[in-house]
């Protein structure tokens, strides 16, 4: 007598349910249609050639080694590597506050396994990442969640949220996924004094940090954070956890990230880990390691902020062109996203039905949020980084057609009623 | 103010506790040390130049789309080609039923996280596969295990332990790690029946199953169950979970390795990965499939099956030449692990550490059993697949002499008390 299956899946994955929005945006699959709503790299800047030798080299000098098991925590010369280059930016860690994960998505598992009761709330922002809430959800995460706006999280919002007892806030404060706004430098320190007052840890998501385009990089939360720490007792890193990729400034198809936190942090990542996957795939560490060595990332980086610059600077530029004034949008000054903001009463389901039948496509918006507020149907999300700069202005040339469609027929609708 | 990090850790983190074997394990990576603890591949038959090769091709053929995210499901000319290869053992899976993983203890890791309930008992060998514990205690498992002999699982005894109403069975039918044993075919039989009169789905674990030195293939039990289920109802796949990797057979430094599941199933657990690594390294997988097609991974096993042959042949040799007679060991039909049995009395603790202080290592048997039942530690697993013959025989060499004095110790123990 077997049981169905479906009587024994176990309670956490009653939570996690099939998208209707990937069911939709399945339909986006034609190659007639012109995505907007993936947030893929744009696969002319991967480094093919730069792989091609490293791998030849890894192979030729270190194959047994590149071929066989490795260590939990990751290849100490490409740990070396990260914690040099973190510290350009304030992040002043050891290869012991570092650990490689299988892609920052592994980051946020191992994170929400290390953190997460059942029942227990979580501070994201508003919008904020689907993957992490996919990632936290499953181990019975509770949210509560704070508004962003231009410049990022609205801190003066939080204290309030702080209060009713999180167990961490995450955020995003480079180019958020999916706003495209960056929290302002005074924020950041409101954030992190708060969060000490408050006893909160931060995780502190950042994938797209060193694809800025204008303006100036600014220090990340763990650097003012350990700015705190050290005028306090000369702690080196507190109370956040840095989350960083290789998958937007290398390639994601090799699943490499990483993670820097406290030591004590690091050691009891790594035992879930151990039991999660064992360790990432030493070939691609040490490949990566290979490519990332002698500089050529930092060249590479400045390669991708080329490109992508100038495709943000396309879709801005077709969205003053082509969109009603009664829409809005962000400025991004850097990352993959930008974050469009429709007329009340309008609805970016009912529009994403419009524009795939215009043969282009985006992300709603309230695939973003934790509530089920009307509001954050006025909103959807907009990738620059993937299409070429005259495919993205066709993209959005056709994407204004549907909006302008929407917006008679609202009229229209607004007018009878 | 900073709360301590550990306050703030999930209850199912508190059951994860740093192992007093690794630390004691560590003291082996002394060069001197000959370890046949670990469970390595021997490196040198990775199929390094095919590597090469196929790196060079995928890059040059595929560069973009290699190193681009991928499909949590897994690329689907490796997943044809498994579900080809697995039709041969009687497995009768369509791309639809394989999910790639990132080696096998993220397949454990996923399965836990789909059925296991804080509380649930599972039902394991005893002993069983140490990582297989790891992964589903993070999960809140309990246990009942049932004993392994010579023909493994002992089905006779199984029917007890199945009316305490487990969650599922964990089994390792072929070269049981740590065991060595092979499940009877017989018994093979009586398990799915049992587990079919019961309602109990089995997780059926073969990492080893090609690395066979001698004997026939048994049927796999998900091919058993199968051809009771046809008689039934025609399903195609029913109660078992079925469980494979490339770490053995090919290279375990990529992190490769499969579940074969009804669809139902591995929907649902697509839905898991996606949200703990999004999916498996798109490079890797389609590197695998470059070395694995078109019959190349059928010689590549032929080869990995005389080296192990011969390795396990030299570890039986010695024993035999040089371990006292009241020492029992397994002789294992493939795998890579052998399993001794020491007098009673005797304790595999302080066995290692005058087997260390004899530059020779092995891992403790209690560290497979779910009890802390004394007995345990009469046993312990030796490897015979990563150092070659001369050196094998050199390490049991030395493990007799710290046998022998022991023995020796004890004797004179007994004599005193």
């Amino acid at each position: 007598m077997s049981t169905p299956w479906s009587y024994r899946y176990a309670q956490r994955t009653q939570r996690v349910k099939s998208s209707a929005i990937r069911e939709l945006l399945k339909l986006t699959q034609n190659p007639e249609v012109i995505s907007l709503a993936g947030g893929l790299p744009a696969p002319e800047v991967f480094p093919t050639q730069k792989f091609r030798e490293a791998c030849e080299k890894v192979l030729k000098d270190h194959g047994p080694e590149a071929l066989q098991y490795s260590s939990t925590e990751g290849y100490l010369p490409l740990r070396e590597i990260i914690a040099q280059n973190t510290a350009r930016y304030g992040i002043l860690a050891q290869p012991e506050n570092v650990l490689i994960t299988s892609g920052s998505q592994q980051a946020l598992d191992l994170i929400g396994k290390l953190l997460i009761n059942r029942g227990d709330r979580l501070l994201v922002e508003a919008p904020t990442y689907l993957g992490a809430l996919q990632a936290f959800t499953v181990y019975g995460a509770d949210y509560v969640s704070v508004a962003v706006d231009q410049d990022g999280l609205c801190t003066d919002l939080l204290e309030e949220a702080l209060r009713s007892g999180p167990k961490f806030m995450y955020v995003l404060p480079n180019f958020q996924n999916p706003g495209g706004v960056t929290l302002a430098e005074g924020r950041r320190h409101q954030l992190v004094l708060l969060a000490d007052k408050y006893g909160i840890p931060i995780i502190e998501d950042d994938p797209y940090g060193q694809l800025r385009y204008e303006g100036e990089h600014l220090p990340p939360l763990v650097a003012v954070d350990r700015e705190n720490l050290r005028r306090d007792n000369g702690y080196t890193l507190g109370n956040v956890i840095y989350l960083s990729t290789f998958s937007k400034t290398l390639a994601p198809g090799l699943r490499l990230a990483w993670i820097v936190a406290p030591a004590e942090v690091i050691r009891k990542l790594v035992q879930l880990k151990q039991g999660a996957d064992l360790h990432t795939a030493t070939f691609n560490q040490m490949v990566a390691y290979e490519v990332a060595k002698d500089g050529y990332l930092d060249e590479h980086v400045k390669l991708i902020r080329q490109v992508y610059r100038e495709r943000r600077d396309a879709m801005l530029q077709a969205l003053a062109e082509f969109f009603p004034p009664e829409v809005a949008w962000t400025h991004p000054q850097g990352g993959l996203f930008l974050w469009v903001t429709l007329p009340v009463g309008m609805d970016c389901h009912e529009l994403l039905k419009a524009a795939v039948a215009e043969n282009v496509a985006f992300v709603p918006g309230d695939a973003f949020y934790v509530t089920d507020d009307l509001e954050a149907r006025r909103h959807f999300r907009l990738n620059f980084s993937y299409s070429k700069p005259d495919v993205i202005r066709e993209g959005i040339r056709r994407l204004a057609i549907a909006v302008r469609q929407q917006m008679e027929a609202l009229h229209f609708a607004s007018a009878r009623a």
